[in-house]
């Protein structure tokens, strides 16, 4: 008697019970406003998986031994309803956080952050973001509405508060954005100097990490939905991720990749790559 | 000294006093279920319709010498916020009306025909719609929301009421949608047949045009979201349209071109070719 | 609790023990001689099927509601060695067999077929072939070897015998296949003309049906590693597959998508359709 | 002792002395008013003609066995050069046809056509042309240039003079071409109607034969620099070229195909299969 | 009452009169040896230059706070006919600097350069030209004409004579080319290397600068028509352009991109961006 | 009388008897895992070789003045029959190497290296190898195939034995293989560091040279089957390859693009001038 077909991010097929980490796919990507299709990206994450290997020679670790990662597959959001959509992200999420595992989402455009940080913003009421970002998403609007994948991080202020909120890479944002940031958070831009010592700062600290891979500069990462040149190198952004490995995580996302506008599917390897490391340095047993 | 670089859509340059038709883009596509895009349609056709010919051997007849065309540009719509857009939509519309002009819409998503619908409806209480399709778009609601392009017919019945909507080249959907379909419209699955009975009975009423484009085959059409082989050929489209220019068209739009995926332009040429024959069909001088 | 992510055809999500059809993926094509990439047709097609409906309104039928499909997602296949590669296709069928149940593959290049084909022969000795193709695949070799997606229809009749091959929309080859089809199996070139007298004639008989997609023409399949104009249009094929409604359809592939090469996505909605309609004429019967 | 590396299109290696019909490249687009790229036409065809087979079913011939044809590869032409590329081709067509053989030009644009007719008209006074293409190509100039892909066919008038040219499947121009056309050449709108009848009456004449690809549908070849709906067929085109074998030809081009816009391989293929079929039109006749 | 469509580059929609910069398009590509297509550059790059923001956190300065540009769209050019594209951005330019404004070319490929260096030099005698490319561009002729792309600064040499054209970033050439530079221009092979010092000596002089795209790495920059590996980083530009603040910038073109070669986009984006700085730099002097 | 088209790699089209170096393509990738595709590989960089140039301002050389490189065309390898095409490699290498010339490869999939060093390690039996490389390719074998893209340098340790293997770049792997490399090889992980010693220690001592162009990173090199981000620098490349300048190659391949994945052209101009820098290196006139 046969299976059913059931397709994981490569490594990823640990039983509901047996992980601490649970990955699901947030398909949604209505309020992007230049370029859509990042709600492909879950999908094609996961066949194009099997073009990695499951092992990494920078942790030396391997997602099959050396992790216990389940994957729920993707929501079915209903696309045009922003606010049922946030709503729905947050419910599954505190699911996941009430059976005490750590959620890991794969967008979708920025803006499902909001959904997820809605539930770890509860369950942890001192909540730190780590945010990598080509954008500062820190807009109060985009034209006139408050729920958008440009005013997301602005929103997750709103929760969390002042000096709580960490962006690095940022290059491109109005005027006042940069303001706001150099107000109520910690912004490095261009590049993830500084890294270090917000590490330092949060250890043992609840941390939030969401990963806009816009980050990164568009010749290693062509299929997002706005590219914007001088971005970080992969290997920048896989030191940054390593650099993580004594944080507490307790949720992460990684979104913006939008499959469609890259035909070679080298921004679905890197996108495939990073969230391996993230994963690893995530969840490695002690 | 010299002028602002201005942009229309090919022969469509004429001044607003004097134009009949007012032209503009709705580039929404928020609710889009399976692969979004539609946005940068009216963009696209602008620049890609310096690729026709101004004049058309089909109807000898140029949108230089004979139509009154203006062209607004795009609207600037909040994506993610879908009953704001169709506001905007309605109201813009409802403008146009109010100066005794003709709105010619390029979509976006097929939702967007219901913004104008709403405007048209209102100052022509009689109106009936003639619908090109390949997807019925009856549903009551899509994943609980009600409004989508996956529901826009339904919600135009609402409007409109039974037997005022005709539907064309439908070849997708639940069955309940065609159920429905049989018992509060007219339907003719697969193409165009009944076209002529239809243009005779409904001489002299209000006429509001819309053309889902995805109704032509993908072979010939592959530009288009949710691409559904079987539909109808051009020359089949460009004939019903013509059989077209005896009625009263009060409002008209034409939606669902993607243009990222035709990477050949051949979708946007098909766009552009069908909508001179339209606006030729709908504004041709007396 | 969650369960694992399940990923099948659209409305194939049936149990193995209730399931009257299997359906699975044979990802090979290490023959192909010309453009390579059917290995991801199956992976694709199970992707994309979500952008057509479960329902036909051409057979009034639901794939949800009037079949019964498991489908086992993909064989691994070890690329490069073909002998292997058709032993372990012939001894997955051979198992769905023994559970009473019947096989249809997605390949893959044409060559699985003789995996197939060797099952189901053995099964059922007086086994006939109905094939659509744009090739003959009768070559005794290909640069000096016997299994090959250009000799694959001759390594079948070698199985099966004279006068139980029946082909059509035939358009290319060499002189020499052609003669050997006109002396050992039933041709008909460039279209389905005579299909219906088969299906007359095969009334009761066991009959594996192998549909390279390339018959189509590439206006509307692309997407295949060897586009050969002159096709049959997607309404021919459409209505060849449903005259074959009455028959004893024991065995069914459907091959040759190549993704890679059509962007638009038309060729995988074409393939995707075209199985929706084979699947409820095999399956509807009870 | 290894030979250089020689490639010819497929089945076209014969001897220069032994070869009746000679085919070249005339790699050149200078004058494309929309999208360039048709200079790329020749070298890819050579290419990907190994995809088709040498024999045609539909004539039941074959370029290796049937004809002799010697493939001399691509002139070096001199981009924005519009005056001294017409020049060189001028010349080696006329050295071929001093030869005593007959010339077959892959372009390009279509204004490559005039450098062949001004060699083939001085050795053949009355020479007729037959001339297949989407668009008339008769313009008096093209933004004051007479030399341009938009104005070929009224400089070939030039040289022909009235009622020698004999147009089919043309759909696009201004109305003034069409006025031109009707009064000093044989034109048919949009499709081959009247071929038949031209054959006959061009029976022993010498002829010029000239097919703008873009007289296809774009839904089969899409890829050329203007795609313009509402084409002929494939199996309209094979018919049409069909007809021609009992015609005198003395000279012939294929030109328009830009492989850039069409990544699915579908539009090389066609025209090297179109080409096929000319070369064995032309050359089978001993 | 509604307005025409106005399209410019994000940002540069100021009145001509209080303009100090005048941006425009010149759409050519004819001697275009290799691939054509940077045509459209303008074009695309008005589109899409709304996924850039208008500010600049690079100099904190903004192009709508900080800067008066006029886009004047694109000039329509006689492809085919160098000598007279040529004279008509001569013409066109020279009316910018009539009326004391500065022109910014938007390419098009490179050769369009001469006509802009024409219209300057005659202006500015003293003219000194920094030239950022991946080719030497100093043929004597190309295939035996002396206008094209790959000779065009040693047209604008024969302009402005020894000593005044400085060279960055170059890569690629014949031999002879770099021995000319050698001898006649200041060259600095594979980078920007020496910029700084070449921004001293020049400081209060007249200098046009000539921005070839295609120094930029391809991995940044593939939509070009000439790839050639190994050039400079977007971040090496940046602060190459950014060097350029203190100069007397009385001219300055973009140049080479060509849209269709890069699908995700990535290199219009460069090119936005960058001119958003060059913009910014040249403009905001006050 | 005209000649036959010869197409070579640019300035590679001197006599065979007088060559030193021997190019041909070996289009093989039936046991590619991932994507396949390689086998256009030599045709498409022949074509796109006439984008670069014949000189390298990096070595100061040219190859129509420096090399004598013959370009034998491509083997015709039957796909599907692993081990007859690794025989045909190495006949045709082995007759290369009985000419004294030294054999240059352009794959093809990795796995074609092996059929080249069985002749190569023949005639040399203390051959050394260097191998740059994203991927270990260590694997004793995949999916049960010892003959594999996966398994090559463990067939290639194999003929070589232990310390012979100098492996750099190497990104993605098992871990086993890694520890096999540790234990078999020299293996250095992620870039070029130690290659001068390497280069030093091999002084005089006959290497083969492996360039699997995936040891470049996805940004530049996008066309290949496994992209695999975190790679090194074309300059990094560029170094490495000028550094080997000193020693005995007797022999090298160049493997792995994959043209279809990269629309740009990129990848394709990037192998072309590493390709010419290499034969500059190999065979520079003493």
């Amino acid at each position: 008697m046969l299976n059913k077909n059931v397709e994981t991010f490569i490594g990823c097929d640990k039983d509901y019970l047996a992980a601490k980490v649970v990955l699901f796919g947030a398909p949604f990507d209505s309020t992007t406003s230049f370029r859509p299709g990042t709600r492909f990206a879950s999908k094609v994450m996961r066949g194009d998986s099997f073009g990695i290997e499951t092992y990494s020679p920078y942790q030396d670790k391997d997602l099959v031994t050396d992790t216990n990662v389940f994957d729920a597959g993707d929501l079915e959001l209903p696309f045009g309803n922003t606010q049922r959509v946030l709503q729905e992200i947050e419910a599954f999420t505190a699911n996941i956080l009430d059976d005490d595992k750590v959620p890991v989402m794969i967008g979708g455009e920025h803006l499902v952050t909001l959904g997820a940080v809605r539930a770890v913003s509860k369950k942890y009421p001192d909540l730190h973001i780590i945010h990598f970002d080509a954008h500062t998403d820190l807009r109060e609007d985009y034209l006139g509405e408050s729920l958008s994948h440009a005013t997301v991080i602005r929103r997750v202020w709103e929760l969390v508060g002042d000096d709580k909120i960490n962006q690095f890479g940022i290059r491109s944002g109005e005027k006042e954005e940069f303001v706001f940031a150099a107000e109520h958070n910690f912004i490095n831009k261009f590049n993830l100097h500084g890294l270090e010592d917000v590490v330092k700062k949060l250890a043992g600290k609840p941390v939030y990490f969401t990963l806009d891979l816009d980050v990164l500069d568009p010749s290693i990462f062509p299929g997002t939905g706005t590219p914007e040149a001088g971005g970080i190198s992969f290997s920048e952004l896989l030191n940054g991720v390593l650099s993580l490995s004594g944080l507490n995580i307790v949720g992460c996302d990684v979104n913006e990749l939008s499959p469609v506008y890259d035909h070679s599917g080298t921004s679905t390897a890197v996108a495939c790559k990073i969230l391996r490391e993230i994963l690893l340095v995530m969840e490695a047993r002690a």
